[in-house]
Formats: C-alpha cells, sequence, structure tokens
C-alpha cells in the first residue's frame, strides 16, 4: 500500500493511492497517517479495505508529509562509504546518529527555505525507514518485523550551521523545510529487497546523487537494532538512513543551493519529490 | 502558577498546586499540559480560575513529568563556563546544541534505568525553559515573551554512549527515563530573576552539584533567540539550560552511577526530585 497525506499544511487528511494511482481518502478510517495508523493492526485495517470503496479524491491538493509529525525524526550519517569519503571523513566503525527537529517536516513538493545566513544549504537523498511498532533492545533478527515501510527523505543541510557553530550537527537539519518526507510511505510488503532500492537527485535538471542502497554500510535491519540499544523507538518515527555520493559539500568547488534552484529527487517504489529553494 | 501532573505513566492527568500545596484536578479546564495549556491564551484561561474550586485530588498520585510529551526537549551543552572546564572542554564561543529523545521524558520520581551496555550514567541539574509560543527568528529582546515559564530537569547522560561511540551526544542522553522533568512547570510571573536560581544535586545524600543560573555563559534568553536562528520553537518545547559543575564525568576519579543508588536534585521555586537507579 502507498499512504499519504493532502491538504494544507497542518490540516492534512489521509490518503491511499488506488491500483490507478488516484488518491482514495482515508480519513473516515484513520485519523492520520500516524503511530496508531502504521501499527500492525492500523495497517491491517487498512489492507482489509478495497481502495475502490473510499471516496475518490478530486483535483489536486498539496501533498503533506507522508507521516504526521512523529515522536523522533532520526538520521544516520556517514552510512555510504563513498559519502564519508567525499566528506574526508573515514566510513565511521558504528552507525553516527543525529537528529532533525520534527517542525523540519514538510510535503515533498513544498518550497525549501535556505535559512537566513546561511550559504551551504545542501541535499540528501536517503531512504526513511517508518516505525511501525515499538523496539526497544530488538535484535537485528527481529528489527525488520518493527518497521512499517520505507519514504523518500530529502535530508536537507546547512553545513556551515552543522560543523562550524560550535556544536552538534541538529543546528544545520533542524531548519522548517529542512524535512521533506514522501509523496507516500510504502508498506514493507511492497518492496522486493530494501537493500537494493535506487536512487537519484538532481538539482536544475543536473544529475547530482546516484547511488544505491545496497552500498549502505549498516543497513536497515543493523539500523534499527543499533538504534534501539539507545533509546526506544514508536510507531510513525522516521529513521533518515543517509545519503549516497553526490551532496554539494562535495563537489570541487563545494556546491551549494540558491534561492529559486529547483531539487528533483526520486528513488524505485518511493516516487519522486520537487523542491523550490526560497530564502526564509 | 505551578502546573503538574499526576496519574499512571501515559494516563496523567492536568492539575495545578493550590495555595496550600494541594493538588487541584485541572482535567476540566484543559487536556493536559502541553502546547495548548502553556500558551498565553491556556494560562490565562487557567490563571482566572480560582485553585480552591476545582475537584482536591485526594491521596499521594505519581507524579509524571510537568509537561505532556513535547515536539522537542533540546538541551544545552557545557554552559557553565566550571562546568565545561571539568570536561576538559573550553567554555564554547556559541551555544552547544544537542537533542534527547522526547521518549527519555519521565516523572521526578520515577526510577532512572541504567542503560544495558552502560558503565558511565551520569547526573546533571538543569533549569529547563519550557516554551509557551511559536519562536523563529526571535530577537533577544523579545525571547523571554515566548517562555512560558520554567521547570527542574535531570539531564541523565550516559558518557559512553555520548562520546565514544561514532557519534552524535544525542546516543548519550536519549534512554528512556534519561529526562526527568518536574514535579512542576512554575510560569515566569512566579521567579523573580531566572539568573538567580541556586540549583543542588545529591547521590546518595553527597553533595554532588552546587550552582546558581547566574553563572551561565548563555542565558534563558540568549538561548532562546539563539535556537530559533536555527530551528522553530513551538509551546511545551523543552530546553534544558547546562548544568553546573559537579558532574561524575569531572570527579577525581570519575565516578558514575549503579542500580541501588538515589539521586536527589532542587532548585529553589522549581521543586526536588528523587530518582532510585534501576538496571534496565
Amino acid at each position: 500500500m502507498k499512504l499519504l497525506r493532502c491538504g494544507p499544511h497542518g490540516a492534512e487528511r489521509p490518503a491511499m493511492l488506488d491500483a490507478e494511482g488516484k488518491l482514495r481518502d482515508l480519513s473516515g478510517i484513520v485519523a492520520d497517517i500516524d503511530g496508531a495508523a502504521l501499527s500492525p493492526e492500523g495497517l491491517a485495517r487498512i489492507a482489509a479495505l478495497d481502495p475502490t470503496t473510499l471516496p475518490l479524491i478530486e483535483g489536486t491538493p498539496r501533498i503533506g508529509s507522508a507521516i504526521a509529525r512523529p515522536g523522533k525524526f532520526l538520521c544516520v550519517g556517514l552510512n555510504y562509504a563513498d559519502h564519508a569519503r567525499e566528506t574526508g571523513k573515514e566510513p565511521p566503525a558504528e552507525p553516527v546518529l543525529f537528529s532533525k527537529a520534527t517542525t523540519a517536516l514538510c510535503g515533498p513538493y513544498d518550497d525549501v527555505e535556505i535559512p537566513r545566513g546561511s550559504d551551504r544549504t545542501d541535499w540528501e537523498i536517503e531512504l526513511g525507514i517508518v516505525i511501525g511498532s515499538r523496539a526497544k533492545y530488538v535484535s537485528e533478527a527481529e528489527a525488520l518485523d518493527h518497521v512499517a515501510g520505507y519514504a523518500l527523505v530529502n535530508d536537507v543541510s546547512e553545513r556551515r550551521f552543522q560543523s562550524e557553530r560550535g556544536g552538534q550537527w541538529v543546528k544545520g537539519k533542524s531548519h522548517d523545510t529542512f524535512g521533506p518526507v514522501g509523496p507516500w510511505m510504502v508498506t514493507k510488503d511492497e518492496i522486493a529487497d530494501v537493500q537494493d532500492i535506487d536512487l537519484w537527485l538532481d538539482v536544475d535538471g543536473e544529475r547530482r546523487q546516484t547511488g544505491n542502497t545496497r552500498t549502505m554500510i549498516f543497513g536497515v535491519a543493523h539500523l534499527v537494532h543499533y538504534i534501539s540499544q539507545f533509546m526506544t523507538l514508536e510507531p510513525g518515527d522516521i529513521i533518515a538512513t543517509g545519503t549516497p555520493p553526490g551532496v554539494g559539500l562535495g563537489m570541487k568547488p563545494p556546491t551549494f543551493l540558491k534561492a529559486g534552484q529547483v531539487v528533483t529527487l526520486g528513488a524505485n517504489g518511493l516516487g519522486e519529490q520537487r523542491q523550490v529553494m526560497v530564502q526564509a
């Protein structure tokens, strides 16, 4: 299933795509695409429906973040060996973990703000894991049981705020609109192999990132297991799993986003995003 | 006003202290001590009440986190010059910022878990700022207008997870129960000078930390202003403002918490906390 949210920012309603790719209204079935809907019970309830019996959503409404605001928006850093190298760092011995403020969450086609005082706003296409059930101290073998599905994430980052402003990356990862998620969350049953997903990102139509999740240093199951040793994951939590090579920071010379530029990105099975950069 | 939450974990109801220090039930007035209740409108509604007209809560119920789970649980690092020195670091040129998973939030008298594999679980008494209205790009002069009040926080920390596990402090700050908040949130009108609050913390009755918020490197108004340059603060968000000297990491030799030990802490106007350490 492909679950999504549409409508004005802050007033999205839950929806799903039918077999023809049309939007079907889920608001009579679940309150939102949130922890309750993403739990095994919630997903089973939606899966039991015939989507063609749900109200059709007409027109082309705004698409919001695929997931309602979660408790956690975690990110893994330097999780592709090639990307670690382009940033000048050694591949990590264990996952690098940081967080993004959940206020950064936005829709896949929303404008992305360049923060005031920023001269290093950068892009990062990532596979996002969406948690489906509570995970604390779970083994790698059982980790995927706690995953509801996957969504495309652009982990927008301000490199100077991240690394030159006195510490901890959260500063450069948390500006409003720095977390486009969607267009949809696809349930894990529709992804044949989560460690074989192609990822691509363009800036103004020029290819910047190309990758595949098979080159991740730490795979999805390990990440869920690993993170659950440090904190409890809950349904609806999002984990962005790191970005393949090709970020602006790694270009020679380093190249960053300017107002008016357009970022497009996509991944097989996860859909596509498009963001216009605007000045905050 | 002193606002708090009482009842079983996950099922707390909102309450306030009356002039005699008795618990009065606010659940007929506000849904929870959350962003809506902490907004200027929410606080004005509570302030207009005569607390003695509210139902008395009998007995001694568990006290939960003073604030319902917020969107953000941010923390400032190394914000007392003496504490920065005891950790072997120079005082920072601008605030060090990190986050704690909101799942770490717990009540002031709840047991605190020592994570599996931990040998460096440490204490950190802190003044917590509670946000009352949306703050994005606010000036230092207007910053305090966005504060609802203050609460006592123990920023429990696992030092090895924080600093020796491949990066970003969030790993060592986010274990369940690593964020006792309360017993109450006191509205800012009851705090004569937020930069003159005494703080103390004992382990098994021995004084470990003594400090006063006047020795903060970056004061409350500056912190709210500063953080709002990087992300949007919302009503209910909590900012722990750093700890004074006396943490276990700074002792000679470094000394950490063991199961069965008892941590007590307090601050004038903010009440006291008491936690028994247990093994996760």
